[in-house]
């Protein structure tokens, strides 16, 4: 059984709870938040002095409040934790030992997330504590890797492109069709293909369109029709990224 | 049952037939090709002259000889559609009835799709051919709509946003990753539940990343991370459509 204080009770902290509690393996022995929360079942604190003693300290606040809290805590023998992504480790005070545990995953408040698939990046200082957030990982996922802070901010870049970028592209669909009073909803087993595809083919495999086949003519029609929504940069600049990275592939083949 | 002739046998055409000859409802009986197809179960032809009639006469070629074979079509008492998401339906010759039937979906070689529920987006010059394509569209799909060529050409436009980029960004992402040595496959829970999400959440609703929070910090990183691969333009675009909506929308709130 492992021992958790969880520091933080936003989107990852209030489902790395929920994910903890149904494991046999972990025990969370307490909450720290800045504001009370309502129907909580086990210990909570608003004081860093309060906190206790466990195993895995996890800090799951906004990223550029991390460095401030982990220099704040108290000393305490137990291992400290992040769980962002695009923070260094060695952003964490010194004081304590540092790790990182990031689940690798879009989370939302009120949508149920199965943590069985989730890849969980871990890293630490040495061999121990790699092993126990090997564990603590292993207590959530089938899928615990091993991924250096330098790896981790490509990783979280990369995963920018797949859910931050490519949810502005759905908003962007979105906002057209709507305009022109047709259903978004037509548009979504078009998404949840595109998604499932790449599982059988890889990206470049599985791209085709206007941009690929470089059609001039769709591609200035769809540039008329665009006119005054704003986005035909956006469109402009996919197209030429497109083309540049096809050109750029069929280089290196030959 | 609805007699059908199939001009075209390359993705569209395949997966058409597939479905049409798993329907009870639907006969295909003759298949037109430039090339002679092997295996063909049922009558081809390699001329358009020795094209059989039928209810139904689908063209699914690429989008720019579209018009041309409808023009070298003899006349037929047939009425001739395409299933092109961007080709106007008058760019059909006017020697026989015209409409469109075009299945909203990313098709693949080698890649079984489930027609029930793709939206069928259909369009006549009259109700008669109309409730006609409605019973052909009935046969494969439970999502079968009327849409007007101005529309359809919204609706595809929109469709190049959530697949041909989205299929892009997927694509950035695994080369971000693969130069770092990073398996790409780490982030595939991320890009199923990125797609999921929009089922539940509007897609401005389900928006979340350093653009949306305007952490300038981590996109800064995030640019200097990108600054030898000939992705930062497409990072910066992005990010400044992401802003630039959410300060439309917050605008129009007020």
């Amino acid at each position: 059984m492992i021992d958790v204080v969880l520091l933080g009770y936003g989107n990852v902290g209030q489902h790395l709870y929920s994910a903890f509690e149904a494991s046999s393996a972990v025990n969370v022995v307490q909450v720290y938040n800045r504001n009370p929360i309502k129907n909580l079942k086990i210990p909570q604190t608003q004081e860093l002095s309060s906190l206790q003693n466990a195993a895995v300290s996890i800090i799951a606040i906004p990223d550029d409040e991390i460095a401030a809290i982990s220099e704040a805590l108290p000393v305490l023998d137990t291992l400290v934790v992040h769980t962002s992504g695009g923070v260094t480790m060695k952003a964490l005070s010194s004081k304590n030992k540092r790790g990182v545990f990031y689940p690798l995953q879009t989370f939302s408040r009120n949508r149920p997330v199965d943590f069985k698939n989730i890849p969980i990046c871990i890293e630490a200082e040495n061999e121990k504590d790699l092993k126990l957030l090997q564990s603590l990982g292993a207590a959530l996922s089938e899928n615990v890797v091993e991924i250096t802070s330098e790896a981790r901010s490509t990783l979280h870049l990369a995963a920018v492109f797949v859910n931050n970028f490519v949810n502005h592209l759905y908003t962007v669909a979105s906002e057209i069709s709507t305009e022109q009073h047709i259903d978004f909803n037509l548009l979504k087993p078009l998404i949840a293909e595109t998604a499932k595809k790449i599982e059988s083919l890889s990206p470049s495999q599985a791209q085709t369109g206007p941009a690929k086949r470089n059609d001039t003519n769709t591609i200035q029609k769809h540039l008329d029709l665009l006119k005054d929504t704003g986005f035909s940069d956006l469109y402009t600049t996919l197209t030429q990224s497109i083309q540049q990275h096809i050109k750029h592939t069929s280089n290196q083949d030959q």
